[in-house]
């Protein structure tokens, strides 16, 4: 809850983000091993270092036959071959009998489904079926030919890809390392004060983290003083980016800012975001990013999504923008906000393609969150929605907890 | 490729998808510490056990004070408090720094923020603004009152929730247990034969299973003739489903099928569904479900989606729908499909609402979807998609390959 605090000057969404771009790059790469890869960035791009696939072989099971000699082949004219074993190329009027996926040989140009063929005497067989050069053959290179580019660097893996990669024999891969996180979690005496929240945003923040890719090395909590935070700031070696949840305010035992003042450098102090605001971002002595989070959770939390997160999905080679899928709806209620704020609002879906927000949002924090469908964000040079009108809604992943009432038991 | 393959019968995906309901049931639960939650399904509802706040705090840092007393305070007219150490009840015009989070003492209904309060003499102060009762207050219960549900059964928990969990105390949960899955690969002689594609089936798998909240706790080759997959069968004690990929056609090795009849019961061989028609499902002996994937990566990759893995999703207690966000866009060019099938037909961009079918996708399988920025679903009664009409696209998750010439930077 930050109400009445007022600091000198905010910085808008786009000037803190500017900041970020500028000043938080990418990491370097690691190899690691395809079975690691699900979830990690590419750094590299992956080219098919052979056609795929390799040779012509049979698309179906069934009998390796020269075409040519099918022809005039049916029911009422059977025509007979004999089978030949594994290994030499086809003699005349010789057929093998093929597993899908094995390469077609020498003398054979197309594979006859197994529906066209009867066994007659040992080693010789009948067809009833004609075909055409190719038919039931995947022809080497149909997948892809020697060369092709099969992913871009910067691709954030599926499953699919997995399997692509493997496919074309990428087994050790060149991705983006992760970025170390150290989280400091300022307290007045090393730890919650009775009737202060409970420790809500290490997990918060453990989660966050661990869903954008990063992870964290370090998470405790430091004394709200200036020497405290000072001295974990100096130390903090082992990671890539630092972030500090509580004691961003203009309170005298708001420390956070003084001490990354003292450190190396405060850029940006108050940020115009709600929930948020005393947000903030700066340089270690040393040169890493410290971003500076609300102690209030749902401050904490849009101040790592907007700023933070960013700053650990860029590092990670990661998308930075919000990770959310979104989706225009229509404001069912008129939605109202402060001019000079970007503003998040929670909203809940009342129909198939209207929202509403969440009600007394400010006031209730993470159990709003938790009822919403989705967010949307009220631009600082907005008035608010229209009732009526269409806004884009950052949405929330589904689940399980509703999906029965919502009918999303009926797709696939 | 599966071209030619003729199974006397083909189920349609709703008869495939109805048997799973009926027979895949949710998993027990087990308990785990609110750190290891991250993407685990609830299966309890989280009441809140006490109000939050638990008591009126400060909202802000500033003085707490009796209200009334505050009256007519302004610059030109400040006027003068005690400042009262911790522990005991305000004394009348008597006021007590606290920082935001502190509960508030007896005697106080108010919180002057710092920026009106003015340090005087050592122990004094000056206050130059007036306030009213509740003003800069956190009220007991204002987040949430003791009982209120948090969180409902089902839900996939998401980073803001296990801060929100947190914040209620609820550091031991109940969630369903990760569903055990074991992958059985047959190849001819126990390893892919030459020619044939790489182990592809396997990485794929793991990561699908993967991504659906399963865990993999078996995955092998093994040889492809009845005896051995009949063998495997019966010793999967450790599993709560078995896929088998590879070995799933009408051809003479293909003893997939036979292998789970033999081994109890074959309940469906042959789906409508392509890439993937040769997919099949049953159960063992023992009841547990078995799912046949073709052994073509790109149709066991949809045999997965559509039949394997909504049991796996429905079995950990997740939404059982495919797991991509659908958005309705325009097709921009026709869509063609067979009717009597479900089709997949991977789609990319061709502009901010227009989609196009990848072309060649039946050619070039796991290429041609990493290409594509998401699939559509061409239902069985359908032709296809006429050029202009609107098609729900189930959408890949964004990723960081291409977004500088996507614009998403700009959002957030």
């Amino acid at each position: 809850m930050e109400k009445g605090v007022a600091l000198s000057a905010r910085s808008s969404i786009g000037t803190a983000t500017a900041w970020i771009d500028r000043h938080v790059a990418r990491l370097g790469a690691e190899e690691i091993r395809l079975a690691g890869a699900l979830g990690r960035v590419l750094a590299q791009e992956v080219a098919a270092a052979e056609d795929l696939p390799p040779c012509d072989r049979a698309a179906v099971d069934g009998l390796a036959v020269l075409a040519d000699e099918t022809a005039g082949a049916s029911a009422y004219n059977p025509l007979g071959f004999r089978l030949a074993a594994a290994g030499a190329a086809l003699a005349p009027n010789t057929g093998r009998l093929l597993n899908a996926g094995e390469p077609l040989p020498e003398g054979a140009d197309a594979v006859l489904p197994l529906a066209y063929v009867e066994a007659s005497a040992a080693g010789r067989c009948e067809i009833i079926e004609a075909v055409s050069p190719g038919f039931g053959v995947e022809r080497q290179g149909v997948q892809w030919m020697r060369g092709l580019g099969l992913l871009r660097s910067g691709r954030l893996l599926r499953p699919q890809d997995i399997g692509l990669l493997a496919a074309a024999g990428a087994l050790r891969l060149r991705v983006y390392r992760r970025p170390r996180v150290q989280c400091l979690l300022p307290a007045w005496n090393g730890a919650a004060p009775a009737g202060e929240e409970r420790d809500v945003n290490g997990p918060l923040l453990h989660g966050l983290i661990e869903r954008d890719g990063g992870i964290v090395t370090d998470l405790r909590h430091v004394e709200r003083n200036l020497a405290a935070i000072g001295e974990a700031l100096s130390r903090a070696a082992d990671a890539d980016l630092i972030l500090i949840a509580g004691g961003t305010g203009p309170g005298a035992n708001d420390a956070s800012a003084q001490a990354l003042r003292a450190s190396g450098e405060l850029a940006i102090h108050g940020v115009a975001l709600r929930p948020g605001e005393t947000a903030g971002l700066g340089r270690t002595g040393a040169g890493l990013p410290v971003f500076l989070l609300p102690g209030a959770p749902s401050s904490c939390l849009w101040a790592y999504e907007f700023l933070a997160g960013r700053a650990i999905r860029r590092c990670g080679g990661r998308n930075p923008a919000l990770p959310f899928p979104v989706r225009a709806m229509t404001a069912d209620r008129k939605i109202v906000s402060d001019l000079g704020m970007t503003e998040i609002c929670p909203v809940h879906c009342v129909g198939d393609d209207r929202i509403e927000a969440v009600p007394a949002f400010a006031e209730t924090g993470l159990a709003a969150l938790a009822a919403a469908d989705g967010f949307v964000i009220l631009a600082e040079g907005s008035e608010g929605v229209a009732q009526g009108s269409r806004v884009d809604v950052y949405w929330h992943e589904e689940d399980g907890s509703d999906w029965a009432g919502r009918g999303a038991e009926t797709t696939g």
